[in-house]
């Protein structure tokens, strides 16, 4: 494989552009179409661009037909926000779906087959669209013929991961309650958080029990909303947008993906951890000569769907030594004034997860700290941030990394 | 936009193998999982792999969660074939989806962002899995909040294209219902096809009238069925399989995309042809200089979902004059002995349309063609395929091309 970074510098994807609703839990006479169309406007406005005439290629990021009872809904929305004739394609993997179509939009990039993409995603998942509930249809994305006809739902898997890490490492729930306790109180400086709260770690310790560990302020939010980023080569950036030159630069800089069962069974005995989050890491490193990824990358949006996943992402993606995550959280390590600050914007827990948006809205915020535009939870002098995005119980791991940089 | 063909001719794809399932109304037995490991060891077995260690990457086609009522399928799908931990992502885009899948891959490959990837593809559209019937699923892809509401189908809406065709141009009945009858005497060469039949134009157009114009016989099949095609670079493809060397190597030398309204209404009074696969077909010539496709063009699968829909893309696809559709047709052109051999595997009326595999066994055929493997139906001489795949009544159309050249 070839090393992309050298190879084709000049086709490496730059943003050039940003946008996104507020995550809610329902937003009033808003479906999918009307709140794609607010986060593509955002990013338009962004960009200064009137229209999407000049914009070459729409990738659309959703999870389910199953939340809008609509299929190819790609086409509807790449029409409702302005890009016929312009080609467009669908991208899915999961709570993965956003961030594998920014990776998706990377290879058309780096591939010459265009020169700027829009990528927008969103999700309705606040509420139910259908006869069924989010959570009835969530069900669904476990393995149905051999997961879910036994009872099996995710938060009873992540819980049971996370059951062997507390008596494989000896993790303590009060170490993962830090994360519950961090994400939400760093929501409060998000104007776009769905779930600002200020708690403490006995409020964690002591809300109702899920699936032990996991107790109710453990699990992260269902959530409606849009996020959309534009992304092009550097030439395209500069002839197209006024904007692009008045900020530092930022580089979408590597991509890893690696993948694992979908059941947690097939993985025994182990279950600590996301073996595919380690590899989508490494081959991420792999691509930026990364052998320290503690030193080298300055912040990072975690999938924190649950707060303990939180905490074994820290080992995954090499910020803790495995089984070490625990201390490294309860240390404040990863607090906004830690050494690398993770979930700014205050994560799935605090933030929200539409699950088409999700991984679009942890790159923007990596975009917006590298652009130093986060105001009140702006992180001073990163300049290199990772997005950690995955499926289920880590079947599709996506690791993104951006730069700022000349 | 830079020429892909002439920037990067070393990071060209080509075809290692393909392998896929017969297309049948029902598969006894066979579930989604099944069929892909059928179509995927088939295509193993083609290349002379004992496993997929070496491949790098996969892409899942399907179309909808609907289905098969399980979300994230691509990555059971991708453990199923035994490509972890190698990235995944799954595309979709209605029934251009397996081409998207196809021209997403030759983006992954060109980036550099790998070297080879396997796109394998299924549907179960030929039978219930839910307590719906497949019609009323496949009425989701439809515009749902616009278009579904007021009883509108996609067999009424290819309709009153083609009813326009006719009123504009002069179309005949005769004309499209020879498509009906071509293409499912050519499934009688292919032993995989769902549908093969010796028909007469006179049995087409006393078949039972569906949406007039259209009566049974110009309507194409529901089917189950997967099929899968191995990409790589050359060098990759050298190096892993033995049977690449053994046959003329088969470039993916050119890949168009274009979009249209998903609402029929919306397109008025420009109802008469698809517009987006006209953009798509333009782009997809531009790339190789092509002016002349009818004499450009060897051989080509088309998406005769209904016969006159082959009728109408014949002239968005440049191989016959606006309007013209309908003379060149019934005038032989298109059948197996013509000047431009349309459709040789039977196409969607005669092989079978499961959504997520139509558009890579379209490329299938267009490769077997292109190796002298086609049997009884090999064109001679054929150097150059197109596949023409789309969406709705082309919402989303890609043209993909094909080439043997060293």
């Amino acid at each position: 494989m070839i090393d992309t970074v050298q190879r084709s510098a000049s086709r490496l994807p730059v943003v050039v552009a940003v946008g996104m609703t507020p995550f809610a839990a329902h937003h009033a006479d808003k479906n999918a179409r009307d709140l794609t169309t607010d986060a593509v406007l955002a990013c338009m406005q962004d960009a200064g661009l009137e229209n999407l005439n000049q914009v070459e290629h729409g990738i659309t990021s959703y999870e389910s037909d199953h939340f809008n009872r609509q299929m190819t809904m790609g086409a509807i929305l790449h029409d409702q926000v302005g890009m016929i004739p312009k080609p467009n394609l669908r991208v899915e993997g999961g709570g993965a779906t956003g961030a594998l179509a920014l990776r998706t939009a990377r290879a058309y990039l780096l591939s010459g087959m265009c020169d700027s993409v829009l990528v927008y995603g969103c999700e309705l998942n606040g509420r139910s669209v259908s006869s069924q509930t989010a959570n009835q249809l969530f069900a669904l994305s476990a393995d149905v013929d051999w997961e879910v006809m036994l009872g099996g739902t995710y938060t009873g898997f992540y819980a049971a991961m996370m059951r062997a890490h507390m008596e494989q490492y000896g993790t303590k729930a009060e170490q993962f309650a830090h994360v519950a306790v961090r994400n939400r109180r760093n929501a409060a400086r998000n104007p776009l958080a769905q779930k600002p709260l200020e708690l403490t770690i006995d409020e964690v310790l002591n809300s109702r029990m899920i699936a032990d560990p996991y107790r109710l302020l453990d699990c992260s939010l269902l959530s409606d909303g849009a996020a959309a980023i534009l992304l092009s080569t550097r030439d395209w950036a500069e002839a197209h947008s006024e904007r692009f030159a008045q900020r530092p630069p930022i580089h979408f800089s590597a991509s890893g993906c690696g993948t694992d069962t979908m059941r947690l069974g097939d993985r025994f005995p182990n279950i600590t951890n996301f073996a595919a989050k380690k590899y989508a890491a490494e081959k991420a490193y792999e691509q930026l000569g990364i052998t320290e990824p503690k030193r080298a990358i300055d912040l990072a949006e975690c999938y924190d769907s649950y707060s303990g996943a939180e905490l074994q992402s820290m080992e995954d993606l090499g910020f803790a030594k495995r089984g070490q995550g625990g201390p490294a959280i309860a240390a404040g390590e990863f607090d906004a004034d830690g050494i690398l600050p993770v979930n700014p914007s205050g994560g799935l827990l605090g933030r929200g997860a539409p699950v088409g948006a999700t991984g679009i809205a942890q790159a923007i915020e990596i975009c917006l700290q590298l652009w130093g535009e986060a105001g009140e939870r702006q992180v001073y002098g990163a300049q290199r941030g990772l997005t950690d995005t995955h499926a289920g119980i880590g079947s599709i791991c996506v690791v993104n990394v951006w730069e700022q940089r000349d």
